[in-house]
């Protein structure tokens, strides 16, 4: 089967057998480079070859089946497991290759607040076949907090951190002060440990100011102060138990493992292309293969 | 004698007898329009007709004494009291015009992280003459909330709401997903009460697009969402006693008062032109009067 993680602004293609990735694709054509009514033709041209080789099923997750993607795949609420999405998958016609997409979860916290994931819960799927109870994390520009009990995600949460990072440095004051600069490790633990203190974060952002204004941070150590700042502050909220499962680029998964440490918490580093074990433990779910 | 309330983006000249003011003017002309060296010429231009009558006196105070202003005015440590910034003065050669710039206050919170108000003192100083004990809330681009003690700041903290908010609307997908609209006082209150339920401000964040992507926030009314939900957050973190004393533009002082009502707590409203009282009475204390 061919298994397909289109997001935002990336598409990978896994040509599988069972959970065994045997070839892979990488394109930057994420669906927002994808022109309505493009999405057939641009998936077709990606793996033409593996299906004049006899494939036959296309399983997709991710951000395709949003209301901006190919078409809209409604959200599957928790407490849901992977045997659950695969009930749950929304058909596409597409000449004669079986092809549906993942829906993506929801969920309602303690104060009826709505929460939605598309793709992370693919990712879960894989992860919870060897972790089948943990907290994930998986960071982000809208990093996903996820419970899973006896491979059940029962809840989640996003905390909107990378994208709020990347709109204070790039459209505060606190970004015209910035340099660029190595990463400072010593920079980004000052700022998770000025998370835990009282005061708040719109305070604490300003502090990133008023240190630089004083000489007491560098305008290149001042980025991963603010990374810290709000990486900590992230976890303060979510007051996860140890240890944390990571699933995620590994340079960010770095950042978060050191920010959990000065929390007193272990990180967990999950396998990479999650995204392709789940898509295959879900199709075997569906009877696919 | 002439006070000069000279901040980031507006320029405003009192003509003063005691704390009486005779005239005034308002200019867009704030620092970061005034080329550097030009700031000479550009006060003798506003207030010209004020000298040719005899005003001999000349006090300002605001980012005109910052870094990026005509001066760099040192900042004068808290606990200080409006005799305290009279006897700090950084005096400036004009002429046979008597000029001098008040000093920004300086503050370390518990975690010592270092504060800083430009601007802000002047306007504490006109309000502690008739309000020697309170907390006061002065809400804007940087929010400052300082206690004052018989007279004396003893303390205060800054809080980046205002150019938070900004960010977030003009360059994160929350913006993309709003409407202008007439402001929601409803929706106001219910980020209000969104702050104060567990989960923190980086997820809270997450709820304004899942609220929209569920149809129960209209987009008209997210901007009022969002701005309850910052302002919740900033007053939640400050923990003021009440009444909370509020010093600023009407609008934005209407919104803090709803939003203290929703925690059960009061707001009383100072006079305008406090700035021109602050500036008529350290010059007072400086005895130029």
């Amino acid at each position: 089967m061919i298994g397909i993680d289109w997001g935002t602004t990336s598409l990978r293609a896994y040509r599988l057998a069972g959970r065994i990735v045997l070839d892979r694709r990488d394109r930057s054509s994420g669906i927002t480079k994808v022109a309505p009514g493009a999405f057939p033709d641009t998936l077709r041209s990606l793996v033409a070859d593996w299906l004049a080789a006899g494939e036959t099923h296309i399983l997709m997750a991710g951000m395709v089946g949003s209301r901006q993607g190919w078409i809209e795949a409604p959200y599957l609420p928790c407490p849901a497991d992977p045997a659950a999405l695969a009930t749950a998958l929304t058909k596409i016609p597409f000449g004669t290759i079986q092809l549906a997409i993942v829906p993506g979860l929801t969920h309602r916290d303690t104060a009826g607040i709505p929460e939605v994931m598309r793709g992370e819960e693919t990712q879960l799927a894989g992860a919870i076949a060897t972790t089948p109870d943990a907290v994930f994390c998986l960071p982000g520009t809208h990093s996903k907090w996820a419970t899973v009990q006896r491979g059940i995600v029962t809840g989640f949460s996003t905390a909107m951190t990378g994208e709020i990072f990347a709109a204070l440095r790039g459209h505060t004051i606190l970004g015209r002060m910035m340099a660029d600069g190595p990463h400072d490790d010593d920079a980004f633990r000052r700022g998770v440990a000025r998370a835990r203190t009282e005061g708040g974060l719109l305070h604490h952002l300003f502090g990133v100011r008023t240190l630089g204004l004083f000489g007491e941070l560098a305008d290149t150590a001042a980025p991963a102060y603010l990374s810290g700042l709000l990486i900590g502050t992230e976890i303060a909220a979510v007051g996860p138990t140890s240890p944390v499962q990571l699933i995620g680029e590994p340079a960010l998964c770095r950042l978060y493992t050191l920010a959990l440490a000065e929390f007193g918490l272990q990180a967990h580093l999950q396998p990479p292309d999650l995204a392709a074990t789940g898509l295959a433990l879900i199709a075997e779910h569906a009877r696919w293969t």
